[in-house]
């Protein structure tokens, strides 16, 4: 096992045990992501090694591996494709680094921190480059297309997203829809690949690709949860981003819709940075309107959604790990 | 013909007669482009439309239905892969202003300065992925593979000209490597794509893309020298910003080449801003070392070298533009 796989699981045992049928698999996988991530020119080896460095949770690799073996077996192919879906992941995560002006990324500096905004973005288009380039070298399309289509909403999303801060008029139904392009797409694509090629029929395609969707809009509220909430040194990036961004997520939506004249009067404020500790203040008024445990609330019933997409799957350890992950993402502190 | 097409053609009526040959398939290119590049969110839909409207030269499409018709003829797939070609230039020139802080670019505000750097990056991520789509739903994985190597290529030669900035002891022969894998390998692969799908045989395509990459460093050896020497109404981009950033291109690594113990102590005093004007004496001392004709001499070295692969061609319009394109991308003011 690699160091940093091994570092990996050192932080995280859940995962460890979570991963646990595909382990192999991950390792595999994580092996093509590592010699794609490499140049012969020294700056450059080291600013795309630095890119695999920063690990991560390996969530969407987990995903499409277990998604495979859930429904027949892994074959050299998901490998591929989980080292491009994980590529593809972290050039999201790298960009989104330099627009949140993140310092800490899964416990280590940010590149822009590290290197500079520059490095960020050369970074990110190196990872997405060689993502679909990866994809080509499989013997069909059809991958190519599924994940440039996920990619595209992805990007859509997040270009929504950008359009929706300090908009705080913002509903729940555009912020799920927010959430369903910029996070929920990829985890679908993850799921439905690993399935697809699995030799899956497609009605179990579906609905491997509907599990995906509503585990990725579970961690994503769950996320925005932690950016409230969340211990910066267990989380292992930067929190608070999200309300310092105006970025509306769900506990403020919910926030503004239940509060009175005066307490939306003191969220607008904090949000605005116009009190003292604005982060306490909106922590506290979220405690107090319940919209924190509303949040919870709504992230665990998007995973119970996504379990009841597996029901018709045969008995199997990674089906039993498809369903606990979908639970883990809701209650992680990480 | 479109307003944007017209506009263009309007500002620059060479191109328009360079391009005669196809000038029917470019405005189909055209069309897909503008097509992808739409959302149903307005605030997506108004940054995407933007990164069309930036217009430019559409030299690489041009280059690729021109290589095309030169060795047969064009057919659909390539009028999609032209417009593919021209989102993943743009996609690096977007994210190029990011780096160079640069205002203006084809002659209107950089997404930059008229939304902010979150933007830019963004938009860059959708040209990126909209391109890799587009690309996938051809039949084959051929071109997704030849769109994807180049674009590792151009993504590894931006981060190694990153790394050589401020290093005023680059050669000539690192600087030409930089400046294939940054822009000429695109070019290469446009020709490559022109030529395969025009059905030419294994020696024609090897030779367009050569055709290609010596003409995409003379446009890059063109443009360099640009920076130091062209006026930003005509060339339609911020100048300058080469030598701000300290990027060592051709005039200033031939200059230190070139220069005695006194006038190397200028040239370093003025690239690091520790004299009043230092565009003009940078400008000055590369006229009487003679660099800056060394650069255009460079430059139409590597148009000669392009126009040598294009002998065995068969005699056609087509083929007579690209020969005069070569020469056209020396000699352009703009």
């Amino acid at each position: 096992m690699s160091r940093i796989v091994e570092a990996q699981h050192a932080r995280s045992e859940p995962l460890a045990r979570l991963y646990a049928p595909v382990a192999e698999y991950l390792e595999q996988a994580e092996g093509i992501l590592q010699r794609e991530m490499r140049s012969r020119f020294p700056y450059v080896d080291e600013l795309v090694r630095y890119g695999c460095l920063l690990g991560g949770k390996r969530l969407r690799p987990a995903l499409l591996l277990l998604a495979a073996q859930a429904c027949g077996r892994v074959i050299p192919k998901h490998l591929t494709l989980a080292a491009v879906v994980e590529m593809v992941h972290t050039a999201t995560l790298v960009h989104d680094d330099v627009l949140d002006a993140a310092t800490v990324r899964r416990h280590l500096a940010t590149v822009n921190a590290r290197w500079d905004t520059e490095a960020s973005v050369l970074l990110g288009d190196f990872l997405f480059s060689h993502a679909f380039y990866l994809a080509s070298t499989l013997d069909s399309t059809l991958a190519c297309q599924l994940i440039g289509r996920a990619t595209n909403v992805v990007c859509e999303g997040e270009i929504r997203q950008k359009g929706s801060c300090a908009d705080f008029t913002l509903d729940e139904a555009t912020y799920f829809e927010i959430l369903e392009a910029k996070t929920a797409a990829l985890c679908a694509c993850c799921c439905q690949l690993g399935a697809h090629f699995a030799g899956a029929d497609a009605s179990v395609v579906e609905r491997l690709t509907l599990f995906g969707r509503n585990l990725g809009l579970s961690f994503q509220i769950a996320d925005d949860l932690l950016d409230v909430v969340g211990e910066e040194a267990t989380v292992g990036k930067s929190l608070g981003t999200d309300l310092e961004k105006q970025k509306p997520t769900l506990p403020l939506i919910r926030a503004l819709q239940v509060a009175d004249e005066a307490q939306r009067g003191t969220i607008l404020a904090a949000v605005h940075g116009q009190v003292r500790d604005s982060a306490a203040t909106l922590r506290a008024t979220f405690e107090r309107l319940g919209t924190l445990d509303y949040t919870r609330e709504t992230a665990a019933m998007f995973a119970s959604q996504a379990q009841a997409q597996l029901t018709s799957l045969p008995a199997s350890p990674a089906k039993e790990a498809l369903h606990r992950m979908a639970m883990f993402v809701v209650n992680r502190a990480f």
